[in-house]
C-alpha cells in the first residue's frame, strides 16, 4: 500500500526541519517540502539538499515571484490596502499564495494533507489555514505548534537542538538572533526578542543591523533621485521611461527604496488571534508604489470612486490581514476595486530623499483635472458658473436651517 | 432708522478691502470688520487702522487661537481625520469657527447679514456659510463673488487696484506672488498661480521662498531630534514632560516640525463644489500629532473600537472638508470618537528627522499590549492556549469550505 | 438655416403641453415630443396625436418596458436598495432610462437640448439631469419651471389653462386630484395635496380611489395563494414553474401583488434638493421581489458577502435616488453587487395574503445550509466539532479580556 | 475548607437539570441555580422548587424584565438593528444580561465559575461567554456540551432520562416537540427538528401550535385597530395616550402585535460559528416598535444622520447577533445611536391588520417636515427659490461631465 503523504512548507530553519522529520515519524508518511521562491533570496541558497539530508521525499522550489506580483501585490496595491494606518501587509498577502501553491501540489502529488510550522498565536497559522479551507476544504492541514504531542516533545529550543543533533538534521550555527524575521519580495518583517518591549526604540544605533532591505534615513544619500512612474488602470507599468513587468517594476523600487532610506515601519498590531504584538517592517518598493499610485489616483479618480474605495480600505485591509484572500466577499470588494481603477492611467513623478517620498508632479492622458475650471483666473471654458454655487450651497444648507430652526424654538 | 450693519469677514488684503467698501456703498449699510486670529501671526499687524481707514465702522479682532486648538483640531485629530488620504483639513477646520464667531458679533450687533471674501469656486464658501446656516439660520449671507454685479464691476485686478486707488484704500506694494495662501495655527495652504500645472515640481528650488512653516527636508538637520508626547485620552496634554494647554502643544510643535522638514504636502484633491485642484500644504506640528495620536492609539484602543472608527475616517474627514462642521451627522460622529477614544492615554516617543517622523516607543498605564500574551516564547501567564487556534480557525473556516464544496460540485 | 432643436419628455399632461408650446415659442426650435413608455398604461392612449396637435415637430413613444425591467429594475434588486428603510425607488429607478433615451434621440436628431416638465423642489430634475450629464455632457438642459420667465408667465394653473386655450391645447377635464402621481412598470408614486399633511391617513375610506395598482389589504381576498419564485443568480428567471423574462415577471408579481393588497407605503422622505416631503407608494409585484429575493439570499448566500453587500445598500440606495445611476461610484458598486449574486440561485415560495408575503419554503441546488452541520442532533458529517467552539470563543474573548482586566485596575 | 461554588444558568429543563446534576459531582461544587425572568411566563412555575429538589444549594430567580427593556430592548430599537434584513434579535439581545447577571451573583457568591446548557454549535454559548468576558475576565466559564467528557457521558437524550431517573430529576413528562424554542419579553425562537428543511413551509395548519405568542394573519380578527405609540428621543413612552415604563410598552404591543397576527418571521441566517439555520421567530410587540420608530425617524431625524445610522446597522447588528454587547466598539456605536435620537420625539399613528402595520400619520413637535418648503403649490416662506435647483444639479453633475467627457475623447 501505497503511504501517505504530507506537504510541507519549508524554509530549511529549524522549526520547518525538526518539523519534517517529527510528522515523517508520527504520520510515517511520506514529506513532501515546498519551498515558494517569493523574493527571500540567499535564504534559499541550499534548501534542496538540505530537505533531502532531512528526510523529505520529494522537494518542491518553485518562483512565484511574477505570480506575487502580478496577482498578489499589484490587485490589494490598486485596493490602497494599509493595515491599522501603518502596514503594507507583506506578510499576509504572501500567505495566500504559498497556501495556493501547497494545495496545487498536494492535489498533483494526492496527499492527504498539508502542513505548516506557524505557531498558534501567529496570524500566519489562519492565514495559511483559511486560504486552503477556500481552495480545497477537502484537504487536511497540520499544524505541529498547535498540537500538544508536538509541543511536550519540543518544549524549549534545548529539545529541538537535541532532536537535530540525534536525526543528523544540519543545524546552522547562527548565532541566536534577537528577533524573528519573514522576508519577500514586499517586505522584511521582524518581531519578537527585543522587539517585544514596545518602549524599545527600534530606530537606533544597536538595531542597525537588523535592517536587511534599507539603510536609515540618517545613512541615506545627501543627495534627491527623481523618479517617474507610469500607470495603467491602477496599476504600475514602467519606471523612468522603462516598460516593466511586476515583478521587474518591484525589484527596482525595492533597490531604490532601499537606498533612500524608504519604508520602515515599527508598530503595535492587532492580530486576527487576539492580542496586540509589536512588528517593525521594511517595505522600501512597496512604500514607493503605494504613496505614487495614491498621487495618480488624486489626478484621474472620480471623487466619489475615490470616497467610495477609500470607505472600503479599512475592510479590505483587515480581510487580507486576517487572511480572507481566497474569501468571496474579497472577491467581491475586488470587483469592486477593479472598476474603481479603470481611469489610474498616467505618469507621476516622486523625489527620493532620505526616507521622504516627496510629490513631484502628476500627469495624465485622462486627468480629471482640469485648470480652467479650477481656476481662481477667468475661466475660459466657462464650464462654471460661480453664481451656480449659491443655488448649491442653498440647498446643502436647507436642511441645516430646518433643523437649526427646530432646536432654537425648542430650547 | 439706524443703518443697517453688515459683519464682514476681513484679512485686510486686497479683496476684502475692496469688499468693505463696496459693501458699503451698495447696501448703504455699516460694515463691522471682523479678523480672526487663529494664528496667522504678522498677517495681523496693522489690520485694525487698515479697517478703519477703508470704513470700518467698527473692529474686532478676535484672538480665538485657543478655541481653536481646543474645541476644533483636537477632537478632529482624535478622529484621525485625513481627506483623500493626504489633506488634514487645516483650512477646513477653521472656517467653522470662524463663522461662529461671525454669527455671534452679527447677533450681538444686530447685523442683517454677515458676508466674506470667498470665491465662487472654492470650499471656503460653502464652509462659511454650512456654518452659519446650522447656527443662526435666521442670518443673511452675503457672498460678493458670486453676485455678477460685483464681477462685472471687477472683471479683472486692474480694475480692483484702480478702485483701491479712487478710494484710499491701502494697496499693499506686494510684488505679486504667483500664488495665493491661507495661514492658521494648524497650515498655511498654497494654491492657484505656478501651481495649477500639477506637473510643475513644488518641491524644487524655484518654489523654496513659498514655505512659511518649515524648512525642506533637504535643509533640515543633520541631527534627529527625539520628542515625547503624552497623551490623554487622545488629547496630547505635553510635550517632552512639559503639561502644556492645546495652543501650546500646537505652537511648540508647528517650531520642531519645521525645523525639521515635516509636513509638507503637494496634491489633487477633490472640491466639494465638483472640480479637481492642486494645492501645497504645510501642516507641520499637525503632522507630528497625527502621527503620535495613530501609535499611542496602537497601543491602547481595542483593535475593533479602531476598525470602526477607521472606517468613518473617509466619512468624518469629508464632512469637514465639504463644511459639515456644525452639521448634527459630524456631532453623532463626534460621540462615537469620543467614546473611541477614552482609553487612549499614555507617552509616545519620535524621532524628527529630515521629514520623517520616526517611531522611537511607546508605553502607556493602560496599555491593552501584553508581551507575555503575544510572545513566541512560553507564555508566564497561560492567558493564551495555542490548541485554542485550532477551534477558531475551523470555524472561521467553515462557511468557506461550505462554499467552496458547493462550487466545485457545480462545476 | 436648420431651426433649432429641442427633445422634451412629454407627457401628454397640463404642464409639458404648455412647456411644448412655450419651448416652440420661446426658442423659435422645432420641439420633439418623447414618451417613454415603461408600463404607464392607459395613459399612453392617444398622445401621439395630442403631441403633434400641440406643435411639436415629431414625435417617440418608445417601448422601453423591458429594458427597465432588465437592465435598470433587476440590477437595482439584486443590490437589494431601499430608501431610507422604506422606499423601493420605483420612480428614482426610471428617470436615467429616460434621460439615456432622450439623449440618444438628441444626438440622433442633432438636437441641442433637451426639456423636462420637473419641478425646481423635486428629485427628478436632479436624476434627468444627472444622467444625461454623465452620458452626454455636450447637450444642453431645459428645466422651464426653474426658470423665472416661465415661473412668471405661469404664476398658478389659471394662467395655464388660459394659455392652453388660447394656443388650442387640449386641455382634459380631469376633475382636479387632490395629489399628484407617477406611474410605471415599479410602482405609482402620489405626492401633493393632501397628502402633504403627514398626519393624513392615507389607508382611510377617503383615499380608497387614490390606488390604482393594489387593493387595499382588507379589500383582498381571504384566502391565500401560494407563489413559486426561480432565481438565477440573483434575478427571477420564472414564477411557478414558468420561465419569464424580467418584463413577465414584473407584470405578473404587479397582478399578484395588487391582487393580495401588497406593497403600499406611507413615508416622509429626504429629498436630494433638502426637504422633506410626504409620498405614498404602491409598489405590488416589487415588493414581492424584494421578499422574495432576500430569502433566496439567506439559504444561498456566504455571510459575509452578504454583512458587506448588506452594509453598502444605504450608500447605493441614496445613489439611485439622487439620481447618480450613470456616475462611475454606482458602476463600481453595481461591481460588488453583481459578483455578490454568483450563487443567488434556486426556488423561493411566498404565501400571498392580505399585504402579507409569508415566507413559506426556500430550496437551491447550491445551498449553503447544512442541516447536517447546523442540526443540535449528532452530526452525521462530523464536519463541525462542538469543541472546536471553545477555542474560536476563547480568541474572541481574549481582547475583550484584556480591555475589561484594564479597566478594573484604573478604576 | 469552603466548597466551589458554580452559578448555573439554569431553566428547569431536562438538560439544565442534568447539567446541575452533573457539575456538582464532576466538580464537587455547590452548584447555585439562577435563572433570568425576563419574561418567560409559565416556563418559571415552580422553578425554585425544581432546582432545590435537583440539588441546587441555592436558587436565584430575578426579575430583570424592566432593566430588559429599558437598558437592552430601547438602546437596540434606537439603532434600528435587524440582523440579515429580517430578525429582530429577540435572542441576542437577552443573553448579554444574563450573563451580567450570573456574573454578578458569582462575585457576591464568590463562586469561582459560571456554567450554561448551550450546545457548541449555537450563538448563545458565544454570547454568554464574550459578555463574561467583557465584564467579569477573571470568571471562568463552564460549558459542559462542549466538553468531551459530558458528550461522551450524554450521547443521546435516552441516557439523559435515564440520568435523570437516577438521579430523582423530575423529568416532564413533556410530549416530545418537534422543534426547540427560547421565550422572553421581546420574542419566541423556534428551531430544530422539522424545522431544518428550509423547504417545510411552518406558516401551514400542521404548525399552527407552535406559535405562542401569535396568531396568524389568517385567524387575526377583521377588524383593523388603530394605536397611537408616543415618542421620545427615540424610545416609546406612551401608547394610545397612557404613559407607560418600556416594560408596560412591551408587554402592550405584544398583546395587540399577538391580537393581529404581527411580527412572525421565518428565515436561513448565519450563525457567528459559520454555519446557517433555520429559523422562527414571533417578534409581535418588537415588529410594531420597530416599524413605528422608523416612522416617528422619518419625520424628525436629520436626512444625513439617518444615512450614516442606517449605513451602521449592519454593523451593529452583527455585533448585537454575535454576541459582542459588552464591547467597547458596541459602546461607541451606541454613542453615535443616542445621539442621533436626540429630536426623535412625536406621535406615530398605525393600524394593525391581519400581520399589517399600515401607517396612518405621523405628527411631531420637532417635525423637520415643513409642507411650505416640500409643496409643488407656491411656497409662503419662499425658503425655497426653484432657481436654486439649478446651480445645484449643475455642481453636482460638474465632475460626471468631466469622466464623461475624458471617457469619450478616448473611445
Amino acid at each position: 500500500m501505497a503511504k501517505n503523504k504530507i506537504v510541507l512548507a519549508y524554509s530549511g530553519g529549524l522549526d520547518t526541519s525538526i518539523i519534517l522529520k517529527w510528522l515523517k515519524e508520527t504520520y510515517d508518511a511520506e514529506i513532501i517540502a515546498f519551498t515558494a521562491d517569493i523574493g527571500q533570496k540567499e535564504e534559499l541558497d541550499g534548501l534542496e539538499a538540505k530537505a533531502l539530508a532531512t528526510g523529505a521525499s520529494k522537494v518542491y522550489i518553485d518562483d512565484l515571484r511574477e505570480e506575487f506580483a502580478k496577482d498578489f501585490i499589484y490587485p490589494m496595491f490598486q485596493a490602497g490596502a494599509m493595515y491599522e494606518g501603518q502596514y503594507l501587509l507583506g506578510t499576509s498577502i504572501a500567505r495566500p499564495l504559498i497556501a495556493k501553491r501547497m494545495v496545487e501540489i498536494a492535489r498533483a502529488e494526492g496527499a492527504m494533507a498539508i502542513a505548516h510550522g506557524a505557531t498558534g498565536k501567529g496570524n500566519d497559522q489562519v492565514r495559511f489555514e483559511l486560504a486552503a479551507a477556500g481552495l480545497a476544504p477537502e484537504i487536511q492541514v497540520i499544524a505541529p505548534w498547535r498540537l500538544s504531542e508536538f509541543r511536550d516533545r519540543f518544549p524549549g529550543r534545548a529539545e529541538m537542538i537535541a532532536y537535530a543533533e540525534e536525526h543528523g538534521i544540519p543545524v546552522t550555527a547562527s548565532a541566536a538572533k534577537s528577533y524573528s524575521m519573514d522576508r519577500n519580495l514586499l517586505h522584511i518583517s521582524y518581531e519578537s526578542g527585543v522587539l517585544e518591549d514596545p518602549w524599545y526604540d527600534a530606530s537606533g544605533e544597536e538595531s542597525k543591523d537588523m535592517y536587511l532591505l534599507s539603510v536609515s534615513p540618517e545613512d541615506a544619500p545627501d543627495q534627491p533621485e527623481y523618479l517617474e512612474l507610469e500607470f495603467e488602470q491602477g496599476n504600475c507599468v514602467g519606471l523612468n521611461g522603462q516598460r516593466l513587468d511586476p515583478l521587474g517594476v518591484m525589484e527596482k523600487l525595492n533597490e531604490l527604496g532601499g537606498k533612500h532610506g524608504i519604508g520602515r515601519v515599527d508598530m503595535v498590531e492587532n492580530r486576527f488571534v487576539g492580542m496586540k504584538s509589536r512588528g517593525v517592517y521594511e517595505t522600501p518598493g512597496g512604500t514607493i508604489l503605494f504613496t505614487a499610485h495614491r498621487k495618480m489616483e488624486s489626478l484621474t479618480m472620480d471623487r466619489e470612486v475615490m470616497n467610495l474605495r477609500d470607505s472600503l480600505i479599512t475592510r479590505y485591509s483587515t480581510l487580507v490581514y486576517n487572511g480572507f484572500w481566497f474569501a468571496p466577499e474579497r472577491l467581491a470588494l475586488q470587483a469592486l476595486v477593479t472598476e474603481s481603477q479603470k481611469n489610474v492611467t498616467g505618469t507621476v513623478r516622486v523625489k527620493l530623499y532620505k526616507g521622504n517620498i516627496i510629490g513631484a508632479g502628476v500627469k495624465s492622458p485622462v486627468s480629471l483635472y482640469n485648470p480652467d475650471i479650477a481656476t481662481m483666473e477667468a475661466d475660459p471654458t466657462e464650464a462654471y458658473d460661480q453664481g451656480d454655487a449659491t443655488g448649491f450651497i442653498r440647498l446643502n444648507a436647507l436642511r441645516l436651517k430646518v433643523s437649526s430652526g427646530v432646536e432654537q424654538n425648542n430650547k
